[in-house]
């Protein structure tokens, strides 16, 4: 099962009634931050969590929408006591941006670790999940990130059986691996009975539209895209900017076809971001334009 | 006229309730914030007012919930078209936590001055109105504010005619100067009324009591000091982190006799800091236990 929670669904600057966007996912024991801007902390609060038990925060690009409650988010960590070690993951200058942020954040009591990211796209393997990173279009380096769950394939017991495997190999070859017991050869196809999806979501704000997102978020469970400007005629600031208007975004949803899809990332000039819903619901119909703190928790279908 | 808001009253955490302690005020038409955490920016924006059209910011120290709002509040400014400067008041090392802190905040459209204080106590003259730094007794290097308007004596027309004061020089002698006019010395004696009592406020947050805050607000039309810890057994962590307890505030607010008294700064274990007013009017009956965005306003008493 994957819990997610949007934490907050504004753009540029905060506002007394909308959180700057920030995505939690609580997945296979481990809980992820994407993005930690100003007020994400209280954010947590709000909606139930804590920024206690976080153990990798994702960045997307360094604008201070994205990162300055980096500071203030660590050191109530610190003040919740908590010694694991976090892992804050995010594009080159990472060092750079949190030593300089976390100026005031002395004597932290665990350890920070950090992870630059280089390639245009990449995987990090956090067994039993991933994060994919990928390359976004925007005014300095950013990226998306997709984080997903590999299922293993349907056991199938009485192919096991007729075949006479031995149930002391049924694990290994159930994770794809073959095994020679006694001169015999056993191979994962003897007990197997074809694969099974698993569960992934995508996140990607601060771009103009490119095809990655597209190929990242092919039938996914989720995808959050950002929806800056509602109006059509925005479109000059959306170049200018390097953001998506909900149009753009809900273009690449329909080519991707997540399960759902959810708009985010308003800009503060977006009182009242529902009122584009039913247009982008005629080019697809999964679209939600969410609040703060609105959640799923995904599971396997079957 | 001085408008006055509290517009927080946490300390060390930001929650969703309760934003960091901040005080806001409007004086001669300058605009003063004390302190900017984690989302002072945004009740700014919920209490009605702007950040656009902040003069001067005073810092007390570099602890974060006292200054991490500083890069969201300079860029929000950016993104109003702000183009006048904006000037930083704070301790020694003002410079190297600006510039830290600020490392997302690009090209500001707007002059950032920086005013570093050294000494132990000091005055910074804004004319018409007075900044006064005093030094507190806390973990790191921390100063209370008093900002105060002096007011020009009464004038007093009939006596400024019986001494046949020409009335081109009225103006002069009614700011205190002496002005020698056809060989004739005037001085101001001549046409005043005796004094009158200006208006100020005094801001001490994350201290020891010390006689310094006593010795400033005497008499003062309003004082603000900390409340961290409602409940006298949490005297060991008063000492230990250099707070101050209700009590000692209170003690000292009954020393000073401010026209009002208000307490801020709560922890966040104080879920109900009201519950102690009684037992501290009892002590000092001008007290508040106040909420995010207790506002006054405070005009000559005549």
């Amino acid at each position: 099962m994957l819990d997610v929670c949007l934490l907050g669904t504004g753009g540029m600057v905060p506002l007394p009634n909308r959180f700057l966007t920030s995505l939690y996912v609580r997945m296979a024991g481990s809980n992820v931050l994407i993005d930690c801007g100003e007020g994400t902390q209280v954010a947590l609060r709000k909606f139930g969590f804590s920024s206690k038990n976080i153990d990798v925060i994702l960045l997307t690009h360094f604008h201070g929408d994205h990162i300055l409650g980096l500071p203030g988010i660590l050191m109530s960590m610190a003040n919740s006591d908590r010694t694991e070690p976090v892992e804050i993951i995010g594009p080159v200058g990472l060092s750079k941006y949190i030593s300089s942020l976390c100026i005031a954040c002395q004597d932290l009591p665990f350890e920070v670790k950090l992870t630059t990211i280089e390639k245009d796209q990449g995987e990090i393997i956090k067994d039993p999940y991933k994060i994919t990173y990928f390359k976004l279009d925007h005014r300095i380096k950013c990226y998306g990130y997709k984080l997903s769950i590999d299922r293993l394939p349907l056991f199938n017991k009485e192919k096991a059986e007729s075949l006479n495997v031995p149930m002391s190999i049924w694990k290994d070859l159930h994770h794809g691996n073959e095994v020679v017991l006694d001169g015999k050869k056993y191979t994962p196809d003897m007990v197997l009975d074809g694969g099974r999806t698993g569960l992934s979501i995508v996140y990607a704000t601060d771009t103009r539209p490119v095809s990655q997102i597209v190929n990242m978020a092919h039938d996914c469970d989720l995808l959050v895209l950002e929806g800056m400007y509602g109006d059509d005629e925005k479109m000059t600031n959306a170049l200018k900017y390097k953001h998506m208007t909900m149009l753009e975004s809900v273009n690449l949803a329909k080519l991707a076809n997540p399960k759902e899809f959810w708009l985010t990332h308003y800009s503060p000039s977006e009182v009242s971001p529902k009122k584009n819903l039913e247009k982008l619901q005629e080019i697809f119909p999964n679209t939600k334009i969410v609040k703060d703190g609105h959640s799923i928790s995904i599971n396997y279908e079957d």
